[in-house]
């Protein structure tokens, strides 16, 4: 296991967040920035800052801060966006086309490279210039391409099913939005996308609110 | 402040997960669970279940384990799910269009009443029977209907402008989908779902893994 596998869920959840600062601040033609900045700026303490970024080596030095553009391509490189992956999305319904559609990910090296559906009405038709084909030849797809990440849209009933297809097939990451839990061998990896559990989250928070006017 | 918001942001983001996986077992006709069974299906510890149940009043009882449909609807009442929410979506592109058409929100009580974008191409266009309104007329619609949440899916540019928009005509509660963090008073409470930083993580952990082989 490599030494940054170690590092807590915690820790791993906030370089997503410093990233994207740091590429505000770069669009901003910020060069530098002082940790007392960069905590402000995020949220989290300065302490915190350092020791998150502590378990990746040392950035940043004592009296002049942060040089933006460096530590952000270092992250980028600890975050693994320093090389391409290549997607597929099983599922083409709403969230699936919308993902499809969204030029985003493509900028940060995330291609997709297919979609996938069950449904004859979408088989066949494109999402800009990405085809949707018909799940039926899933396996062959990713036996003839280099498949880094699939992704989940499928209703859930389809969920576990498809997670299964695509790890006997050979692919190690997948992004899931079926609105459950699926279950893969140790050496896969998941990340869930739980729009109803954020949503009802909401929902508790202004209950909570409203309780207290 | 009510009694609940002192319950951990860590507990509440569990609630809604307790509640997806009650609402399948009564799909299952499945009409008590031990705690047990209930922590080797949802992965947390039965004793951590407890203590997240306890902060909200006892549930289940020795040696019979939980009524799940009384836990179900106990839960659902907790998260605020026994009323109706009107949201409103800003943005009509892929996400704010996926949502609207999303179907399983509107079953939970979630309506969206309508969408509003500034492209001129999309004012007047349906999705489902949601019209897509001009966005000059989100304060006009915000004092004429009750509109409990406010769904912000601008690119990030306007995330922050409309985010103050939505506070000024009233909204409390508003779901982010913009990649970046937006600002508003104490008494407005905000859920963000940041996918690209849900899938940097994913990027994060296949590079763990493949490290390590």
């Amino acid at each position: 296991m490599g030494k940054s596998r170690r590092v807590s869920m915690a820790v791993i959840r906030r370089l997503p967040k410093y990233y994207r600062y740091l590429e505000e601040l770069l669009e901003k033609d910020i060069t530098r920035i002082s940790s007392k900045e960069l905590s402000r700026l995020t949220g989290f303490t300065a302490s915190q800052i350092r020791q998150d970024l502590n378990n990746f080596g040392g950035f940043g030095q004592q009296g002049y801060g942060y040089n933006v553009e460096e530590l952000r391509n270092a992250l980028g490189k600890i975050l693994g966006l320093d090389r391409k992956y290549y997607t597929i999305i099983v599922g083409a319904g709403n969230i699936g086309q919308a993902i499809a559609n969204y030029k985003g990910f493509q900028d940060e090296g995330f291609e997709v490279l297919a979609l996938f559906d069950k449904n004859p009405k979408l088989i066949g038709l494109k999402i800009r210039d990405i085809e949707i084909k018909d799940v039926d030849s899933l396996e062959e797809f990713i036996a003839e391409n280099e498949v880094d990440i699939g992704v989940i849209c499928t209703p859930k009933e389809y969920s576990q099913d498809t997670a299964d297809r695509l790890v006997k097939a050979g692919v190690k990451a997948i992004w899931n939005f079926a609105p459950n839990d699926i279950k893969v061998p140790e050496d896969v990896v998941v990340e869930n996308v739980h729009l109803s559990e954020s949503l009802f989250t909401l929902s508790y928070l202004l209950k909570c609110y409203s309780e207290q006017e």
